[in-house]
């Protein structure tokens, strides 16, 4: 039975940086492995083409799928739509519908890239943390949220934080587990000394150690988190926070490595079902210029291999390809340097199905 | 008419760097300047005096007081007490108590230590950033909140996120304002593409920004600013965020200078009382040895001076004796490179005093 893989192309740079990755898929194809590409649009080429960020159309497909890529979504024509039409409402509505709470967030320096990072080659060279963020409850979903008059006759803004205990053993599971496959070392951060949401949460993840004895799980205040990624971010193996800490906190460890266009995600269900994409955003200001970096959707690829079809040769496959590209010097404006060839995004995408 | 300081030394370190800042009171006391000083327990020191971290005691005399001056709060011996008895309660409770909703976070790279940062030198020097954090709202005080069984029989842990409009246009405010005294250039924080209380942030400083044309205001999503923070810092001049964000993104900030030792920062109300404290805690690890640095304790009565005694002479005059000892090479532990002096906190409390 074929494997449904559906493609989000998205806006700005989302189409040209997921067509090198979709030569990357057409490859594996052409090899045996045994795909079903689709395609739909997300953000705001769904708007512009249906009227809604998450159409039906693209529902459905998404439903049916076992793995979707999606590019990057949002773009400075879309600001001034209403909330519920925005693009990034989209995304916040395909992780909810797909139930995909498990954000994984990788932030590896590769060795080719290090000058790349503000940091000193010290403190970062040989970085290699994961993040795993919950990505369907805490304040982005929590129910009531608004703007409203108190009864001062003042107008207030309001948002709920919310974690029930089976959301926060799930997302522990997940970390515990990833935590297994590495270095064995799981950080959980929380804000316990302020919100009992995180003091709950530290008490489930407490609980859960027990499940894991193999894992040695340490507790850390989110300020301190932020604070020790940039004074020594080797310290950590894989991190695990919820939703608006892990949006946060994932972004700082990302641009640790200063080549954040190198930087994959995947978004999973319990099921092993997961969307994945570059942790960078639509960045309009180069789209359509055949400059963005694919490296990070190729790599997202690499993911979708790894945990959907569970399938590791393929995933290191493309891993592989990827590092020999770097080793060849090949790099695309964002991480070009004195002594490297600067190429295209397309000439980029070649290059890696070359190198497969 | 002499302006009463209260002095609470609290926990682990506060007590030495505490008595260091004292005596250079003590001098500016002697040199003419209409001091009162009082002492006061507050945090676990409180607690083992008076059973209580904010006790009646202590309450007493700092609503009586012009300026607080803080050490720092919290140990090892206080984390099994009962939530409302621990240490950090204690400060909530005084910052909510006095309205201190202006918290005001420099952070500064003293080209003296640049080799501290982690961070490249090219990327950091001449860093100077002040971020400017709600500090009596948002999430840390919002009703309703605990921990609870809900509908379905499940526990779930629960926080309010809540800012009125009031509330948002002081600190809105305070922030324009110090804007106009420094760059020009104020960023407000905010994630008002998921979270409503932070769209009607955005909305409410948009509109202050009318009476402030000149200043520059700038919106930034608080993932983007984490990730600029690494970056680009010195794209900021004064960043003005809610509670959470900002504890999150002043302690990033001050880390990037990489020497936190050396950070002061200011609570205020409406009237420029003050409360003011290192931004680094209590180091249990390091209380009593006489090795801990006092600038960051030191350089919180320079902004004392500044803020609560609008005697901007004297505060200079502090910061002044601060970088001459820098300048003469000494160094707490914390700062110590090769080619530099290594003092006791004492010894540097004594260092400042003889530079004044
Ligand atoms: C676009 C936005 C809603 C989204 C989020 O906050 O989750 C993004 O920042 C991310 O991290 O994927
Ligand atoms: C100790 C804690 C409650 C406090 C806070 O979160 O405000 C601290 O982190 C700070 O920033 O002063």
């Amino acid at each position: 039975m074929n494997m449904k893989v559906l493609i989000l192309p998205g806006d700005g740079i989302g189409p040209e940086i997921v067509a090198q990755a979709k030569k990357v898929l057409e490859v594996l194809k052409n090899d045996g492995l045994a795909l079903e590409l689709q395609e739909a649009p997300l953000g705001g080429a769904a708007y512009d083409q249906y009227g809604a960020p998450y159409p039906e159309f693209t529902q459905k497909l998404a439903r049916e799928a076992d793995a979707i890529l999606l590019g990057a979504v949002g773009g400075p024509q879309y600001d001034k739509l209403d909330r519920p039409l925005r693009p990034e409402r989209g995304l916040l509505a395909i992780r909810k519908d797909l139930n995909l709470f498990a954000n994984l967030r990788p932030a590896i320096l590769y060795p080719e890239l290090a000058n790349a990072s503000t940091l000193k080659p010290e403190v970062v060279s040989g970085l290699d943390i994961l993040i795993v963020r919950e990505l369907t409850g805490d304040i982005y979903f929590g129910q009531p949220r608004g703007i409203r008059v108190n009864e001062a006759g003042e107008r207030e803004g309001f948002n709920t934080m919310l974690y029930a205990e089976s959301e926060i053993r799930r997302i522990g599971h997940v970390a515990f587990q990833a935590a297994q496959k590495r270095g064995k070392k799981l950080c959980s951060v929380d804000k316990a000394n302020v919100l009992e949401t995180t003091e709950f949460w530290k008490e489930i993840m407490t609980d859960l150690a027990k499940e894991y004895p193999d894992v040695e799980l340490s507790h850390m205040l989110v300020d301190n988190a932020a604070m020790q990624l940039v004074k020594a971010p080797k310290q950590f193996d894989v991190v695990v926070t919820g939703n608006i800490f892990g949006d946060i906190l994932s972004d700082e460890a990302s641009m640790l490595t200063g080549s954040i266009g190198m930087l994959p995600s995947a978004s999973l269900d319990a099921n092993n079902k997961g969307l994945y994409e570059p942790s960078h955003g639509s960045a309009p200001d180069i789209a359509g210029k055949d400059i963005a970096n694919p490296l990070a959707t190729i790599l997202s690829v690499a993911m979708m291999l790894r945990y959907t079809f569970n399938n590791e040769a393929a995933a290191q496959r493309v891993e592989n390809a990827v590092k020999s590209v770097l080793a060849q010097g090949l790099r695309t404006a964002d991480i070009y340097e004195a002594g490297t060839t600067k190429v295209t995004c397309s000439a980029m995408g070649d290059a890696v199905v070359a190198a497969l």
